[in-house]
């Protein structure tokens, strides 16, 4: 359980209430869960964070807090955001049981980070477009004001339940694929974005979602290593032919 | 799903913290329970109760609170108890979600009590005597101390889910992408091939499997009809360059 867990961390973006924070360590420490990142956190530490943790203080006393998200995303090979609102450009949208048997799959070999957007506001389209896949968690169409600490709670439950299934189960073997990190990926949407621009097929000034669209696909395949290789050569070979246009 | 939970109460035996009082509230409406019990509160109603509840008011208002367990239970033909210890009383244990199925089974025609015990000292042994079955939510076997709203919210969410299930409900809907047809595949992998052969990037004498890794990625993405659009067009742009060298 430690083997897979210790690859997976829990993202809070921009949490208001410090009572909050202390919470998710406490649900987290209770699932066997040890990764808290919180980028941007309004207070933190504090003495609330500490009591509504309730002894989870090895987690606060480990949290790492970052300036961005993207910084909480390093070397993270799959990037999950959690949501109880429908959005309107449909991103892929897994359940939570089935979301955390792609988590740990992949844990198995590699990082793993669930993202969870502000008590207020949840999560900007750009900091979705960071991620392969959005866990929606079933609530009330009436009342899904779901506490963070709980989803977390909820998320992390999952995963133990997932990790309890996979050590009756041989079939979730980890594959041998090298999965692209995000810090390719960054690269990869931004060659694509210049190689569009210098080919006159899209302009950054009237962009009509054609990035987001993209991203979507790509993230939903989950590029590897090799593909993003590959695409990037492609990508490189179409400015060629232009500069050449231009050169003559 | 409101014919079910509606037979459904969560029972809260002398609850110490006001705050996990509200906390339980909103933890039950966002997954569509109603029905609140509270056995001897300690603070009832107060402030802190109506704040943490965060909206869920009027499941604090219906609340009834009783002078036993007894009365609590009155009517009820499933009683469940929770626990995320081990006891030395072997009582039937069961998983959330087995629980979650026989529960519901229950609920269809008669009522159902799921009591959740004191915060620093759980249910007496005679309080688990009312009880048909337990329910162990798995926890970190070095840090079980799981607050208990977090508690309620999962078995909630467990029995949301099992309606979920049992209506056999949202997961299989069609969705409203038009997935991309196999005919419409074959024409954008001849297409990408023949950009990709423009582009001097591709010699179908020596492939080296560039076309069946291209294959396999866009095969996972399932490409719907927009997204064709898209890589076709970006395809066009990428040969319109190369036209104009040759032009020149």
């Amino acid at each position: 359980m430690n083997e897979i867990t210790k690859n997976i961390r829990i993202v809070m973006v921009e949490t208001t209430h410090p009572g909050n924070i202390g919470a998710a360590a406490r649900a987290m420490k209770t699932m066997g869960h040890k990764n808290l990142y919180l980028v941007k956190p309004k207070i933190f530490p504090s003495a609330e964070v500490t009591a509504r943790a309730a002894g989870a203080d090895d987690i606060l006393a480990t949290a790492v807090v970052c300036n961005s998200l993207d910084e909480a995303l390093q070397d993270c090979l799959l990037v999950v955001a959690t949501s109880a609102r429908d959005r309107s450009i449909p991103w892929p949208v897994y359940k939570p049981d089935d979301c955390a048997r792609q988590i740990i799959a992949t844990a198995q070999t590699g990082q793993v980070a669930i993202i969870f957007g502000r008590e207020s506001s949840g999560l900007t389209n750009v900091e979705i477009e960071r991620c392969n896949a959005m866990i929606k968690i079933p609530t009330n169409p009436d009342f899904n004001s779901l506490n963070i600490a709980s989803a977390i709670q909820l998320i992390c439950y999952e995963i133990t339940n997932s990790i309890i299934n996979l050590n009756n189960d041989t079939s979730n073997k980890a594959s041998d694929i090298n999965l692209a990190s995000s810090g390719q990926l960054i690269q990869f949407y931004d060659h694509l974005e210049q190689c569009m621009i210098d080919l006159n097929f899209y302009n950054p000034g009237k962009p009509r979602r054609l990035m987001r669209r993209l991203k979507r696909l790509f993230n939903r395949a989950r590029l590897d290593d090799n593909e993003i290789n590959i695409l990037r050569g492609l990508l490189a070979a179409a400015q060629s032919a232009v500069n050449k246009n231009k050169g003559d």
